[in-house]
Order: C-alpha cells, then sequence, then structure tokens
C-alpha cells in the first residue's frame, strides 16, 4: 500500500500490528477515525493508554483489577471460601457473563504445556496452593479448557494439595453443548456426557 | 458483559466503537494490548491521536497529507497536468498501489447523491472546476465507482467544465475483471466490454 501521508501510514501499521487485523483492515479503522473530531480520537487515545499503564492485577486471583485486590475478592456479599480456577481472564469474563457464579477466581495464566516451554513455575500455581491452605477454602472448581494440557494442570494442582483433604475439588461438566448434534460431537464427549448422566428432575429444574 | 476492572471495560468499550469491531473483538484487542509492555502500548495510542491531531488535508486536491500540499501535488517528477477524480482517499491509496499512475488526484470526498443528502456542494467540485481552469490541465480522468451517482456526479462536473473545450476527459475502463468468469459477469459490465472491445495487439502488450 502507498500513502502520501507518514502520519496515516504509521497509524496504519499500528493497527496492522493487532490480531486479525490485516493493512486493509487497519486501514478502515484509521479512515473512520479521521471522520471523528480530534477529541473523540484522543479519548479513545488516553483509555487505552491509561488501560495499559494503570491496570494491576489483583494479588489474590491475578484477575485484572483497577486496584491491588479485584472488585470479585473485595466484595463480601460473594462466597470466598469457593475458589473456581481458570486459564486465563478472558475466562473469568465469560462465567461472570453467566451471572451463575457467586464464587471467586483464581487466574492461573495458562496450563501446563512442557512442547510451550510452560512447566507449573511460570504459572500462578504456587499461590493458589498458598491460598487455599491459608484461606479455608472450601471448594475448588476446575474450569480450565477441555485439552490434554488442562487435564494435566488439574493433576498437578490435585497432587499438590493432597495433604489438604479437607478441600472439595471439581470440574465443570463436560458434555453436549445447548444447540449441538449428537451425531456431530466427538466420541470422548459423548462418552462423558453418558457417564455422568443426570436425573431428569434436576435437569428440568435447572433450565 | 461483567467485567472485574472498569479500566478494562472503558478500552473494549472504546474499541468496540470501531466499524466492524464487536465486543468480543475488542476484548480480544485490549487482551492484546495488556500483554505487550506499557511503552509500545502508549506508542501505540500516541500514533493514532498524533495522525488525528496533525494530519491535514491537501490544499489543491483534497488528499490527506503531513503539509499544506500532499506529496503527490508537490512532486515534480508526476506529470501536474493530468487530475484523476476520486471519491475517497482509499482511492487514491488503491490507485497508487498499482504504481501505474503518474498524474495527480483530486478527492471530491463523495458523489452526488440526493437520496442522502449530498449535493454538489458538499463535495470539492468547484474546487475542482476552478483548479482546471487555473492550471491548464490537459485530461481528467474520473475513476469513479460504476453506479448511478458516480455516472451523475462525473455527468454533472462535465457540463461545469463545458467552455474549456481543450480539457480531455475520459473515465477509466469498465469490463470484465481478471480472473472474473463471464457467465457470472452483469449484463451491464459484458454490454459494455463488448462495446469498448480491444484490438487484441494492445492487450497483450499490456499484460
Amino acid at each position: 500500500m502507498q500513502f502520501s501521508s507518514s502520519l496515516l501510514e504509521n497509524a496504519v501499521n499500528e493497527f496492522a500490528k493487532l490480531p486479525g487485523v490485516g493493512k486493509k483492515t487497519a486501514l478502515r479503522l484509521v479512515l473512520h477515525l479521521l471522520k471523528q473530531n480530534t477529541i473523540e480520537v484522543s479519548q479513545f487515545a488516553d483509555v487505552i493508554a491509561k488501560m495499559r499503564s494503570e491496570i494491576k492485577f489483583c494479588q489474590r486471583c491475578f484477575n485484572v483489577s483497577d486496584g491491588d485486590i479485584c472488585s470479585i475478592c473485595a466484595n463480601s456479599m460473594r462466597r470466598q471460601e469457593i475458589i473456581c480456577v481458570v486459564e486465563t481472564i478472558r475466562d473469568v469474563i465469560a462465567i461472570e457473563s453467566t451471572q451463575q457464579y457467586n464464587g471467586t477466581y483464581h487466574v492461573l495464566g495458562g496450563v501446563i504445556s512442557p512442547l510451550d516451554g510452560v512447566g507449573p513455575d511460570q504459572l500462578n500455581i504456587e499461590s493458589l496452593v498458598n491460598r487455599i491452605q491459608k484461606e479455608r477454602t472450601e471448594e475448588i472448581i476446575f474450569a480450565l479448557n477441555p485439552t490434554i494440557q488442562g487435564d494435566t494442570t488439574i493433576y498437578y494442582i490435585q497432587k499438590k494439595l493432597m495433604p489438604d483433604q479437607h478441600v472439595r475439588v471439581t470440574t465443570i461438566a463436560r458434555g453436549i453443548a445447548f444447540g449441538g448434534e449428537l451425531e456431530y460431537a466427538d466420541e470422548m464427549t459423548l462418552a462423558r456426557s453418558l457417564q455422568n448422566r443426570l436425573p431428569v428432575e434436576s435437569y428440568v429444574s435447572n433450565r
């Protein structure tokens, strides 16, 4: 692409660094901003820069936070004795959006994956174990993605917890998704959903 | 979507204002920026804000420009007596990217479209007419989109130019695009490409 303005070119190049944004999309976004007034665009830029420079990670659960402790950990209305273990901040947002969970989180920052060079030390696992020992946690719910790496991570953490037998350890249910079709489900999912079948009453009352 | 950080939420909302960017995509982009270091993100923000506040429009052709006159108008190696009339800056970038055009441009800022409330006064038409009269222009090439509005605009401008018979007025060729298939072409395009057929020699030498 040939530009007659280096200001425009630089802006397009910056947008094109974002994931999934090519040069053409970047140009479309920049030309959109060019149509907005200067105040709106500088607000856009300020909010982005401020987000990166001022955002913190909760010292307890490693979720994003405006302060040292996130709003979920600071909320006394939530059940602080239940911890939902997730891979990323995105998973926290997904679960929060269901409005069905009233406990706290622990963001691991990924899963154990030796092939990608990610070992337990790169993840927030030690802090989770310490937290469970210190806080009288009653239940840990693993909400990791159903991959071999996710299962390995669950296994590793559970081993670490062995001495603390008082903690209940669960994982979210695997099964056929709403709107999914049986015949296209993979065998593993279908097998698990048969093994973990539910009484019809509990299914109906959950709808 | 539920966020535990207002900084994150504001950033997602700003991105989601961009065209074609929904909440989920905005979140993906923001989480990407969150992984970059603070200096890179503040550079991203600075480049965007600077682009909007410092960019100018060329006083001669209304293309985007770093100064009062754009680099194409200021380039004495380009044929200043040829003007290619386009709708938007995007069209300038598209034509420049072919590296086949060595004249100048005139960006109308749209086409005449009474239904959308766009009349000749909202477009850079008077400045084009003045420019042609003042600059001894030899040729005007219309490179507008092949719509009724585009054709109306060409007709309107040509009427305005009537007294200046010395200017050659052309439009870019319509026809079957490279890679296009005859059977799927619309009748109008196919008819025009028959009417404006070319001697095979000129076709071969242009490839």
